[in-house]
């Protein structure tokens, strides 16, 4: 685990270099298939950590936002969003991240979220506290719905679906949009409560899982079923596990 | 106006070292009666800046957003907005910032944005050109809606309003949420082409006017108006003037 870790930590420092880099300097912004936003720092920062991971662990599968997958040779596959929030990232505000994810078949191993602006770093690791700038961070309680802080990225990921960001709004202390991976940080380090989001990948998620539980938080699919490389996308973190009764009728 | 200046980045100053005092710290969130939040650090900045300007300007009206409205007697007025984005601010997200604007009747004279956790300073004065941390910043050129990236605080801020926001992620580029007074300020700084709010009240828009226009945008009402303190609360804003007669038309 400590080699691990060990690369995780470096390949988040290569990828806040490249990003400060870029950071509100003049470059295209490219739309993608599905329209989502793609620049040059995405790309840059995916390629340069698979060749740092394909140089030091050649058996590793890789799955990454804008590269694809390569197959794993030995159970361990690490998952990259080079760029989480590609949008604020574009527009110049300090909330997207880098996130950095190692799994064993289907069990989160590491998780990194890395704003590199701000120098922010949360680092979770199975079975361990989560740490925020190498310091121990917890979620914090909120047993009711009406005390909650919630939150979510986009309304726009919420199309077709049931109105579950209006019952949010409507039940939760309050609801805060735009904040990307940096919210499912926050709430780790117990400044929120819930993050509710849907049509994420899998490279959106995986490293939230490990930084998210090791806080003692609870992060699943909207049934409650354990997020895996194969889930629909839908997710919900709660700093207070106790709030998925409450929170869970609301998803329906 | 070097007088005027000089009190505002004071003023600034000082409700910048209030809020890093609270930042991401335990204290109560109470909801005001239109159910916006407040906090003790909202109370304080609003209170210690409206001190300082009685010692200081003891003939100028002051209207805030925690304390009301004290009359003018000379035709000046400060507009204080000790903390816009309080919800940010509750969540620990530095995307917050404290609004100080000075008006003379109906014009606009001065106007700051200050986020005090990544130290970030927008200076607009009448007939200036617009300081991003002492350096002259300005608009970008934009001048076709598809390519422009919008942004807006929150969706609930169109409740029973026509499709405005739905229209904007339609035929924009891309759409960006969450930013709170911050927007205004990447805005002018040329990172991001229009934000579009309603339900604001002055104190949350009037310190934007001298920063938006220095740098080269338009700011008004949805009608093309020029804002005034009793403007009824929707606003757009554009980096590139030029935008108006596509974005205008998704206003109606």
């Amino acid at each position: 685990m400590q080699e691990f870790s060990v690369l995780a930590n470096t390949l988040a420092n290569t990828s806040g270099a490249i990003a400060r880099g870029y950071y509100r300097k003049n470059f295209d912004v490219q739309s993608k298939d599905d329209k989502s936003p793609v620049t040059i720092a995405d790309r840059e920062i995916e390629q340069r950590l698979r060749e740092m991971i394909e140089k030091q662990r050649p058996e590793d599968g890789i799955i990454g936002e804008e590269f694809g997958t390569k197959d794993s040779q030995n159970g361990l596959t690490w998952v990259l969003d080079p760029i989480d929030g590609t949008k604020s990232f574009v527009i110049g505000r300090p909330t997207f991240g880098t996130l950095i994810a190692l799994w064993e078949g289907d069990t989160p191993l590491l998780g990194i979220i890395n704003q590199p602006i701000t120098n922010e770093r949360w680092v979770g690791i199975k079975d361990k506290r989560t740490r925020f700038n190498d310091r121990l961070v917890k979620t914090r309680n909120c047993p009711s719905l009406s005390r909650a802080c919630a939150s979510s990225t986009t309304p726009a990921m919420f199309d077709g679906l049931p109105p579950v960001y209006e019952n949010f709004e409507k039940d939760a202390k309050m609801m805060v949009w735009g904040a990307d991976c940096y919210a499912y940080g926050l709430l780790a380090s117990g400044h929120l409560d819930i993050v509710v989001e849907a049509a994420l990948s899998p490279y959106d998620f995986a490293a939230l899982i490990p930084v998210v539980e090791g806080a003692g938080g609870k992060i699943c699919d909207w049934d409650g079923k354990p997020l895996t490389l194969k889930s629909d996308g839908r997710v919900i973190a709660l700093g207070d596990p106790a709030l998925w009764d409450e929170a869970s009728k609301l998803l329906k």
